[in-house]
């Protein structure tokens, strides 16, 4: 017997074995079944110390700043700005990400997309020492490399903007933008002068953020498709992941557990959205998740 | 010189030459640009005498009146039973779809796939004389198959509900869930007694009805990428067909002409949602788009 070459970044273990017997039993899956969605902040790329999208959003604030300086005068902007996390806190998550959204109002999708491809092309992650484009999980590309060999239908499913997600989606993971579900900013449709239709950002979020049960009905309505994997690390991605192993045929629930304090980080996700919900690694166990833990499953984190 | 084999089911003249050039030209385009979106009634198949989807839905609601008279008093139904057009249109069309829509209120997505599937495996076109599945039109099957040869991502827009069209657009058309955007009917996130989460259909539309504007918002909010060809037969189809064509790059919009009384039907479709608006051909002609006269450009109209 020669050794199973596939998903080389993945140490030999239980995590791996529970992976490579499901990309076998997908083999007997019919193909319109075979559907699976990744969360993307801190289970496909690195999420601290900062979202990459909150990077973005800064970096635009504090060009914008430095323009004017009278904006970083507006409450949430001020609070940022300090690196004032009880004061962000205050405010309210949703109020100064709609704040920080609303830099972006009136841009077209063709004028936001660049706007991200440029932050990305030339933003480092400081700590990592590497380009944040470059804070992908190489195991993870693997298992959507293996996936997709099995002609699976790989999405990604964020709580982040989708039109980010998916100014990036294709290059560092080749998710088409059709794939990719998020928290969504509304359009508003306009003519030019000479009539020619075309689509403006609002300051305004289009239904609910794509969090907890959100990712289930958002799933349903935008891609029409139940996932037999999911893969999340944060209690903003448990229904989504019970959803995946909860229907009468064999599924699979992947958990990305930080423990790996030396190459990455290590902290722990929650279940819930309260500070004192438990970790949701416990929920993990009770509900029968495989638990990828970073430091023992992964031989390889980055991309070499 | 060989003759070109592509499109058989289309006769050669002006029409089938602008496809030609099209699909060559598009040789050139970036794969991700690559876009093709359908409108479904009436473009990619057949619209008369009454939707498919309507005839499905009266079909459910003949079931339920047969078990429960009662079920047929109620306004809405009473008038589409008793087929009292003037009467629907007193109601409002709005009202009377939300009403048929409800006759599925607290379905899984599954179910009503089932349901959806079931129909069309056994409805029948009368006046055709063909299984109702079997009126797809045969020529734009030809030009789907085209433009995936060209790498085309090739997804259906339409004014319908979307979850009875991803239950049969893999079967008709080969397009995923993920490329049908419609009509959304609302679900609400649910746990059984197990605590295992599952989605319910509503009876609340979600956002808009998919039809004008609201196609080009839905298109880049559903599925995030700008068509380079765009496909319709109706005012509710303008604003998409104009968006494919409206940007500084080459792109085609069609607009289906149904004047084929022999071998379809023949009737005009409107600019506007006022009958008095002018007929679609004419914006048709004045906007440069390329009309597809059924009579004259179809060789063959529905699969042999």
């Amino acid at each position: 017997m020669t050794a199973d070459t596939r998903l080389p970044s993945w140490r030999p273990g239980a995590t791996r074995d529970t992976l490579l017997e499901f990309l076998d039993a997908a083999r007997s899956v019919p193909r319109a079944d075979r559907v699976a969605y990744f969360d993307n902040d801190g289970t496909l790329w690195c999420e601290r110390p900062a979202y990459v999208q909150l990077e973005f959003f800064l970096s635009a604030l504090r060009r914008r700043v430095a323009d004017d300086p009278s904006i970083g005068e507006r409450a949430e902007f001020a609070a940022l700005l300090s690196g004032d996390q009880g004061r962000v806190g205050e405010l309210g998550l949703v109020r100064v990400a709609l704040a920080l959204a609303g830099l972006f109002e009136g841009f077209t999708p063709e004028a936001f997309a660049a706007e991200v491809r440029s932050f990305l092309a030339k933003a480092t992650h400081a700590a990592l020492g590497r380009p944040m484009s470059a804070t992908v999980y190489q195991p993870m590309l693997e298992l959507i490399g293996e996936l997709r060999r099995q002609d699976f239908t790989v999405g990604i499913v964020t709580g982040g903007g989708t039109e980010f997600v998916r100014a990036v989606s294709e290059d560092l993971y080749g998710v088409p933008a059709e794939l990719v579900v998020g928290t969504l900013i509304a359009y508003d449709f306009e003519r030019d002068r000479s009539g020619r239709p075309g689509l403006r950002r609002t300051g305004r979020v289009l239904g609910d953020a794509n969090e907890g049960p959100a990712k289930v009905t958002n799933i349903q309505t935008q891609l029409g498709r139940r996932p037999i994997l999911a893969a999340g690390n944060s209690g903003g991605d448990r229904e989504m992941l019970e959803w995946a192993v909860g229907a009468d045929r064999p599924g699979l629930a992947l958990l990305v557990d930080h423990d790996d304090a030396e190459r990455e980080y290590a902290y722990a996700g929650k279940a819930g959205t309260l500070t004192e919900s438990e970790p949701i690694t416990e929920t993990a166990l009770r509900a029968g998740w495989s638990v990828v833990s970073v430091a023992n499953d992964w031989e390889t984190v980055f991309p070499g």
